[in-house]
């Protein structure tokens, strides 16, 4: 297993913030965009859609929306990956039926599901194809300003996006919790998970000396800073407005 | 571009529901599991796990849960991929806070994503070791039953799970709506929806009536069955009573 470069890719991931000015070539990202194209979905739904956005001034709008994240505009190419409900409902009445899914807490999270499917192909493929990537949820600090700068329709959502190009940095591999409590054996093992996090957050805190990062923390400390709160509040009533319902099913 | 493996193992994936009666070696599942670990998700939260299944009695159990899906206990290993913001409780806790996240749209949709991401992962690992997979949403037939079964906390959610094993058939390469629905350029492009759902449904029968499947239909149609009731209706009630909620935010 350990001469495997398609998981060496996956197992070095990293997120990338700076990049060179370089333009990432059609065929390359056009080859990118095609392997997210396969990844399979809910019920054949396809009900995810990128919007793949190259032109400067979009993307400089992008990274404003995001809380200024300066990486968005420096990237040549940014995707917002959309849950797309939209395009069934189309397909459910060209079947001559109406669309309720959309209306479930089922229907919002097989799309978000689905959402993250493609998000994991789009940077493997990057990733395959020598591109860094840094994934961005900051799109979901003002949604219904993405919503209007994509020109989204009713029952869409920018639930991510990522940016693309060449890396200008190395990134950097933080390390995580045990491999044992993130994959369980038979059942779910919750008694170990208190020893886990206190001597994970030992192990962080060194990782960001190592690394000369002074203003790191330990992970129970960021996690109760922004697990406390609602992070990005605009969700709910923008999914809402777009036609979405968490009601019932 | 054309040359390249890891490209092609997503170009190439199929969903396999017929196995070879031969284990996964625990060295190969081990790297599969690893490269999952490494997926990135939302704020370094962590908020996903895995429950991985191999013994016989329980795979057969969740067979039936699924809606007798034969495959599930055929293959020598299944995986729940569960989003877990019990975990993440504790470490917020840890910092001495109390989490609300799990109250929130935001909250459940970036755990969603977050195992997405973990699902493209495993499927990319598994199809670089030689395995066959195929995601089995039927676990949310009865979530209940498979929180009892899988011995899950408050505040985890199983979404979706994986099938792994040597696969015993070829699978077949559903054909896709077209690329330019798929991913739009610089804004969503609606117009072109209702023709491109059309030439789909020709092209989807077609693609039924060459490998010979009689019960095969139009894209429109399968969705208007699927897509106009609530699939599994207890996704919304068994989140709210694992501690989920979906009011406001």
């Amino acid at each position: 297993m350990n001469n495997n470069a398609t998981l060496d890719l996956m197992l070095q991931h990293r997120s990338i913030r700076r990049y060179q000015e370089k333009p990432v070539p059609p065929d390359v990202l056009d080859a990118v965009l095609r392997a997210a194209w396969r990844a399979p979905g809910s019920m054949n739904s396809q009900q995810v859609s990128l919007v793949v956005v190259q032109d400067a001034a979009r993307r400089a709008r992008i990274a404003e929306i995001a809380g200024n994240q300066a990486w968005v505009a420096q990237a040549p190419v940014f995707i917002a990956i959309v849950a797309d409900q939209y395009k069934t409902s189309l397909g459910v009445a060209a079947g001559g039926a109406q669309q309720t899914v959309h209306s479930s807490v089922e229907g919002f999270a097989t799309a978000a599901v689905d959402v993250g499917i493609v998000l994991g192909n789009l940077m493997t493929a990057a990733h395959a194809v020598g591109l860094g990537v840094v994934p961005i949820g900051g799109i979901r600090r003002d949604p219904q300003a993405m919503i209007d700068l994509l020109g989204l329709p009713k029952l869409t959502f920018p639930l991510v996006g990522l940016t693309l190009g060449y890396a200008a940095e190395e990134g950097c591999c933080k390390p995580r919790l045990p491999l044992a409590s993130f994959a369980h054996a038979e059942r779910y093992d919750a008694a170990r998970l208190p020893q886990d996090i206190a001597e994970y957050d030992a192990v962080l805190c060194q990782h960001w000396q190592q690394i000369g990062r002074a203003d790191g923390e330990a992970w129970s400390a960021s996690l109760a800073a922004a697990y406390s709160r609602v992070y990005f509040p605009q969700v709910g009533p923008a999914a809402r407005a777009q036609g979405f319902g968490f009601d019932g099913e």
